[in-house]
């Protein structure tokens, strides 16, 4: 019953961050965001990782929080690649705007494993948020490999 | 009856993100990662000004996009300011250390006028709504004026 009030909830709040109007004066205020973005995932990451692979205690709370924090954040950087923000400091490869329909693909389901991360985390249960832990990292390096330099 | 729902998965996620242990290796970090955070909440802050103040259009799931975005985001900053994080590339005051219990304090405000923006968003109540926004700058603003040179 829990899980299923957090889903709903979660997916309500969580529709991918695609505007019709840009947020964005120049494309430098894009990479600068989506940059950001990114950067405070890695650091979501790094921290589920790290308990998972018992560096740091598993601490139940703390992965809840920090799986939260990652599904919200990677519902965000997706409208930072507007048109003419493939140039400049940015790791991003041309196939994001010449086969836009595959990168936003990849970035759904990125966003979707993340979510469903943000789920398991509220099981507590290291197996489960461990499966969905996996889940989500393949989505990071899928969508890396076809798009990221 | 949705209202209650939604302010009860926020309020589930929302704790603030202070943790007993580090995310962070070097003061440095902490530094990076809490501007990375202000900064996108400076977007989303922003984007909802804008509309609220007819520059551009209001458009209600834009809206909720940015106040959940915001809403997440506004729980995050806190743990990065551990001791050691006042020197360097920062515009933090010292008060920050010296009086946390005000700091905490005014975070915890903040964070809350965030989560009430999220509620207030799904309204679709324009009047609701600013009202929401304008506690939330007022919320910024405060913190701001004590602990920011």
């Amino acid at each position: 019953m829990r899980i299923t009030l957090l889903l709903t909830s979660l997916f309500a709040g969580l529709s991918l961050n695609v505007q019709a109007s840009s947020l964005f004066e120049k494309p430098e205020d894009a990479i600068e965001y989506r940059k950001a973005v990114f950067q405070l995932i890695r650091y979501q990451t790094g921290d589920m990782g790290d308990m998972l692979k018992g560096k740091i205690p598993f601490d139940a709370e703390r992965f809840k929080q920090r799986a939260n924090n990652a599904a919200r954040l990677s519902a965000m950087p997706w409208e930072a690649f507007p048109a003419g923000s493939d140039k400049g400091d940015t790791d991003a490869l041309p196939a994001i705007w010449t086969d836009r329909a595959t990168f936003d693909k990849k970035a759904q389901d990125f966003a979707d494993y993340a979510q469903k991360l943000a789920v398991a985390a509220e099981s507590g249960d290291k197996k489960i948020i461990g499966a969905a832990f996996k889940n989500w990292a393949k989505g990071c390096k899928d969508c890396h490999k076809s798009f990221q330099d």
